[in-house]
């Protein structure tokens, strides 16, 4: 395949995803012990060091030296300008990889130089290589996503990861169930693109029903997207999943959560086998790899 | 021996103690030039850069990839529990270093995931690499540790490095004189457990006489912990290291410190040559790899 | 060569300097695959991401592994004295780069232990290393340095990479023109040691006028520095270079900046061929890798 940059899930079809999950099942245990003469440069405009490490990690397992723009210390607090930072950075590094609070930002980064680069979140937009881990790690747990029977729960308006995940969930043909509070429904346009360009099997709920459900994937409840904090408070007990919901649900079911989850999950999901969240983190990295290996051309 | 974790000094016997200062000799300047393929991670939650640094060099001359978890930018801000942090970056890393203000914390990290876990500092708890490093430097000095008497001298009631470094020295059968201001003496259940345990030679005093010294170990007073700012002036005057006292003490006399210091020390003494604390803060490298290697097995 | 330190492009004589862009030039594509057994270590007093990224890509690039002392989280915070951190970290690698807001502190750096000590800023003083790739940068564009027309522009008083520049042209024959707004010109005792020194060729004009020039070197006008702020906007218009002012340059005429830069360049300016600031920039780079070469004796 090799890509020229990884901006958007969209930029992907069905075979390159498909040849980026096997390429991480290869790297699962990979290490490699020489430096390869490549330089990895990690520039965050916004905390995120979850993403950061796995990045870094990714790219030291494949021999690759790293760089981290602190942009909390840097001349972008002087004022200057974000085309700038990248243009400078573009000058040390082989490989860009950008997490900004703006919309486009990394598009923009991958256009107004020649080293390829990696969107690892851009505002509300995209983050790729979350949605590719997530597709790993289903297929990891169930061999397959094709009619899978996948429940998307919580706050899937505002929530990054989801839009991005929904998308490629229907390219892989998966039976997609969407239940989320009133007023925090998944973009009817989203749906619609998805269900035109895939014909996508999507059923919305507002009742939480796990019964026939593989996969549950849960994201958080934003209570500062609500006016009313009884109202949040009141919602966020409703959708927060427990006990009594999971004792309907199939003994294989797995749950799967992005990260960082404050008080959404109970105490007592983490315990259970099914709540396997921490390893659909770390398959990041093989993942990662997998991408950052491609866009280097490191198996070419 | 290939302990699982090191928490805490009184983890290891002396057979332990004795292994890791015999490694640690053996790694005084080797560094391997290849990578081996492991990560440590260090993960500080409150700063320390010295020991962070000395970890990150232990861990390169080593072979080993290092990542750090910089609590300021975490998710932790988001909300995030220790616990999840702890299980994240236990899937990125071979071995994780945790520093962290509450006591047991370092502990806990052991038990809520499978890799090893290096205690850093935890509290005003345990530190046991301080220790061992300690002890390192007192044997590549003197020799021996049996029978060297040593004076601790300053706030040994709140200096975390005291209560293990105590611990240690009488594990190993040395002479010990304990110096401090009215208020601040040494912990008395702390003094009767080594007494018991290894009916350690133990001295306690409230002057400064080193006219037997072999090793001289100082320690700041810790001035905010005085209501009164005369008095807290007064007796760091009084219990200050000066050359008056160091013009009795024995020509081979050696003035550690765990550094860092502010200004219990004067500059004169500096410019000693029995102020050996950069020495002493350099051997936390070899000693710090020893600890690594056998807890990552590189030795097996 | 093989110097001890390099605090000054005082220290540096001519022969020197030539030796360091040779080594450079051979150091332009260069990435050592394995590990050399050394560590360089960062420590900046102040923020300067882009010195220490392009130090920290050079060290790589070596196989020499990086330490990053974080100053803001360090033990400098706890009162720890500039020589006691430099002597710390002086124990875990093998040379120093220190950028720091005092003049003199990176000297004293150097005299306060043994490892080698790379100035990378010290207040308004000296940066040599930015001296020595501003030097490279016009040889590689203009195949050499003596005689060609160099134009200095804008604040020429508080602009720390000046005073270091002009000593370095002056010994390089250079034709020296300076222009900068009444009150910000070079000190004048700067000018008269360098005409001292090397008989060097230089004009001051407070006119743009770039007909004649080979290289237009620009930096920043301070606004911070004028009581009147009518006045400063005033003056930075005049003086920043504009397309009108480019239309009677030569046609390879190099336009060159220490970045980072602000608003002091026009966008369209930018995007001519002949700025070429970014890859002055990305020169850092293999001219850091010859500094630390020579200083650590890698070519011994």
């Amino acid at each position: 395949m090799r890509k020229k940059s990884l901006i958007s899930i969209r930029d992907l079809d069905k075979r390159d995803i498909e040849n980026y999950l096997k390429l991480a099942e290869r790297y699962e245990n990979h290490f490699t012990k020489e430096k390869i003469g490549k330089v990895l440069a990690t520039l965050f405009f916004e905390p995120s060091t979850r993403t950061n490490l796995s990045f870094q990690t990714s790219a030291k397992r494949l021999g690759i030296d790293t760089l981290n723009w602190n942009v909390q210390f840097s001349s972008t607090q002087k004022g200057e300008s974000f085309e700038d930072t990248v243009k400078i950075v573009s000058g040390y590094a082989d490989i860009l990889v950008i997490r900004h609070p703006l919309e486009g930002a990394a598009r923009f980064a991958s256009e107004v130089q020649d080293k390829p680069v990696i969107n690892a979140g851009d505002g509300a937009n995209q983050h790729p290589t979350q949605t590719l881990l997530d597709l790993y790690t289903i297929k990891k747990y169930k061999q397959k996503i094709e009619n899978v029977n996948i429940t998307l729960l919580g706050d899937l308006k505002y929530a990054r990861a989801m839009k991005s995940l929904i998308y490629g969930l229907a390219m892989f043909g998966a039976n997609i169930t969407l239940v989320s509070p009133k007023g925090l429904e998944m973009d009817s346009y989203v749906i619609r693109e998805v269900k035109e360009k895939f014909s996508a099997n999507i059923i919305e709920q507002n009742v939480i029903d796990l019964s026939g459900t593989d996969v549950l994937y849960l994201c958080r409840i934003q209570k500062e997207r609500f006016s009313d904090p009884y109202e949040a408070e009141k919602i966020q007990k409703e959708f927060r999943v427990n006990m009594d919901y999971l004792k309907k649900a199939k003994d294989d079911l797995i749950i799967m959560h992005p990260l960082p989850k404050v008080d959404e999950v109970p105490k007592e999901v983490d315990k259970l086998k099914n709540a396997i969240y921490f390893s659909q983190a770390k398959n990041g990295v093989p993942v990662r790899m997998a991408v950052i290996s491609d866009l280097l051309g490191l198996g070419d």
